[in-house]
Parts: C-alpha cells; structure tokens; sequence
C-alpha cells in the first residue's frame, strides 16, 4: 500500500464499494467485474479500477474481483476489520436516534457509551440496553471502555467543551453533529456532519432538472445499445 | 451559466463556500481573494476558483471575490435564493431532531409539514408549533402545502411506499435517512444519509494517521515560509 495522503472523497467511494461487496455478499455472488459493479451500482467503472489499484493488485484478468477477498481486504483498508467502539455524547433526539441505529453494529462500529448531563436522562436505558451515564465521568469511562470515537450529538454551546474532554481522555476521532465548527488539536480528526449540504444538493437538482435528466437518458441509451460508442451508426 | 453535468461533489463544494461566504458576511467581510478563503477555510484555491469560474465570471483581478456578491450569485446557482418547503415523514427520534433542527430555516429551508402512522404522534406538536400530521394525508397535505422536497425518517420496510406517494404526490427530491436503497422513478432525485461512511473515514484515519500528519506538516510548513515553493532555498 503507498503512503501518500488519500482524500476523504476517496475513503468514502471505499466505503461505498464496501457496501455494494456486502451486497453481492449476500447474493453468494463470487466474482465481479468493475463494470458491472458500476452498472449494478450506478458507479463509475473507471474510477472504481482507479481507486482500487491504488491499494493493491486486486482484479484478476478475464475474472474481475474476488468478491469476498475484496470485501476484506477493503475492511482492512478502511481500519474495520475489527471492531471499533464508540461513544456518544448527548442524547437528545439526534444522539436517541444513533444510539439505536442499527447500521452501525452491522459495520463493526459498537456503540459501547453513552453520556448526558441531564440528571433526568442519566441512568436511563437504550433499547439495546445500553445505560446513559453522568457526563461527568467521560474521560474516566473512555480510557476504561477503550472508546475509540466519539459522537458529539450536544448543544452547539457545549460541543467545544466535549470535545476537549474526549480528546484528553486520548480519542482521536470525532464525528460533530452540533451546528458549530470546532477547532481539534494535532493529530484529532472531527468530521462534522451537514445536513443542509445535502438538502441543497436536492435544491441544485430542483432548479437544474436538465442536468438529472440528461444523465438519466445517456444511461438508458448505454443500457439499450451497449455495443455503440455513440460514433456513427 | 453552462449546461453540462455538474457532479454532486462539485455542488457539495458550492455548499461549503456558501457556508463560508456566510460566516463571512456576518463578521462584515467585504472582499475576498481565493487562496484567503481557501486559507481561512482549509480549501483548495485551485478548485474554488475553477468551480467558481464554471458558473460565470465572479472574481476581480486584484480584489478577490465580493463576497455578498458572490453569496447571492451561489444561493441562485443552489436554488436556495427562495425559501424551499421541506416535509417530514416519520417523527421518530430521528425525524423529531431534523424537525427541530434549527440550521435548516438559517439557510432557507422550511420545515412545512410533518407526518407519521402512529396514532399516538399525530396531532402532538414540535417545538415550533407544527403539528404531526395522520400519514393517510401525504398526497393531500404535500399538494396543498406545496412541498418540493420530502425527508424520508421511516423504518427501511416502509420507505420504499413512502417514496412512491410522495412521488405520486409530485414531489422530485427527496431525502433518505431510511437504511435501505430506494428506485427511485424517471426525473425524481433519492439522495441517502449513510452515517457509517462518515464513520468509515474516521476509522481510515485511525487506521493511517501518518496520511493526516503528513497533511498537516506541510500546510504548516507552507504557513511558516510562504514564499518558498519548496525548491531549492
């Protein structure tokens, strides 16, 4: 594997490739070619080959990908191989809502704590079963549960706060739900997660149906005729 | 403006600069060059100005972009220059988070309407005073009310009916928090939340933290010797 810094726009088409192997997994489908990964997927065969071959010699000629050797070797690549556990901080509805979300487990991602400052709210149990503890004793819990990443799920006014605490207590990567931007110290990774960007992905799309639709013709014209490269007849 | 394709990272990179032409116009920045934006906002100047430069001439030879000026030009480009009317379906925890989240209607999104199947939710209000509507009303309710986008924050069983009214309804964009992978029609756009790639890039970086090290010596680097072009002396 080559050292050099790989994007985050990357890492995200690797977890989508990953999602897409799960899939095939699923449907005991063995081997697949990187274009009819991008046909079953609405992907780009190119890009993915690309992508791919960054990390390592994984198609075979006249074969394509091993679908299950891939799909570990991706896991391995995205560091989800193994379990990684982690914490969330604030559970109000946002914090409720990832608490009991089931596509984390699925992704070796296990939610192993959860904290509030709310005294109503300490003490209670998740559907899972899992107990929201005293906020107060976030660094103590996190270095004894061995809690990797953290959600900060907070008020915006508070989130600077947690996330000084956790990356004291040694966490290293965190995913920002609170509508602030924060500022990590060296070597603290903090995703934040917008929702407004992707509504206004939707609102482009509103005020630019013609972009969408030209895409979806070429598509289908591809699909009717894949022999034609569109020169000629 | 052009007519060609323009990706969803390309408009997800537009929504980031509005972001921060935002937070520039309320500390009263009047002007702004892009390698102080992209300083300002580790981004890439290069890029802001050839995402830019697709959509028109914005910048002025030695002023930099004005950044009202700009601020509008993108809100038009994004469709967000007018308020969009957004509906909810399912006010679980995760549906009652978004309803409550208030980044929404900062940035020209309204939450209009709100709908669930649970007899014990509809009639109850949000925070804001709007009431959960009976489920059995969407096609009425979004026609009346004039939605153009719908979040969908139903269980992944239900999701794929939800969109099918909506659609019937006539709604064209919609956004899907539901765990499941929904077809959408011809000239309707699904746009799905997977909050375990955000998860997945954070485990990479855990799994390579020299890729982010290396990333961060060289901004700062650059920063400590900004004239030098890392050649000879």
């Amino acid at each position: 594997m080559k050292t050099e810094k790989v994007s985050e726009l990357t890492t995200n088409r690797l977890s989508i490739y990953l999602r897409c192997l799960n899939e095939l997994s699923v449907f005991k489908v063995k081997t697949i070619s990187s274009q009819a990964m991008a046909d079953q997927f609405n992907l780009n065969s190119a890009q993915i080959r690309k992508d791919l071959a960054y990390f390592g010699e994984f198609g075979v000629r006249g074969v394509g990908y091993y679908v299950e050797d891939l799909r570990q070797h991706l896991m391995k690549i995205l560091g989800v191989a193994e379990k990684r556990r982690v914490a969330i901080v604030g559970l109000g509805n946002l914090g409720m809502a990832l608490a009991n979300y089931q596509g984390f487990s699925h992704n070796n991602f296990e939610i192993a704590a959860l904290f509030d400052a709310d005294p109503e709210k300490i003490g209670k149990r998740t559907r899972a079963g899992l107990e929201i503890q005293d906020a107060r004793k976030i660094g103590e819990i996190i270095k004894r549960e061995f809690i990797e990443i953290v959600i900060i799920a907070v008020p915006a006014t508070a989130a600077e706060r947690v996330l000084e605490e956790v990356t004291e207590a040694g966490v290293h990567a965190v995913l920002n739900f609170a509508p602030v931007h924060l500022n990590p110290g060296h070597g603290v990774k903090v995703k934040n997660v917008d929702l407004t960007i992707s509504l206004e992905s939707l609102s482009y799309f509103l005020a630019n149906p013609s972009d969408e639709a030209l895409n979806v013709h070429y598509r289908e014209f591809l699909r009717q005729d894949p022999g034609s490269n569109g020169i000629g007849g």
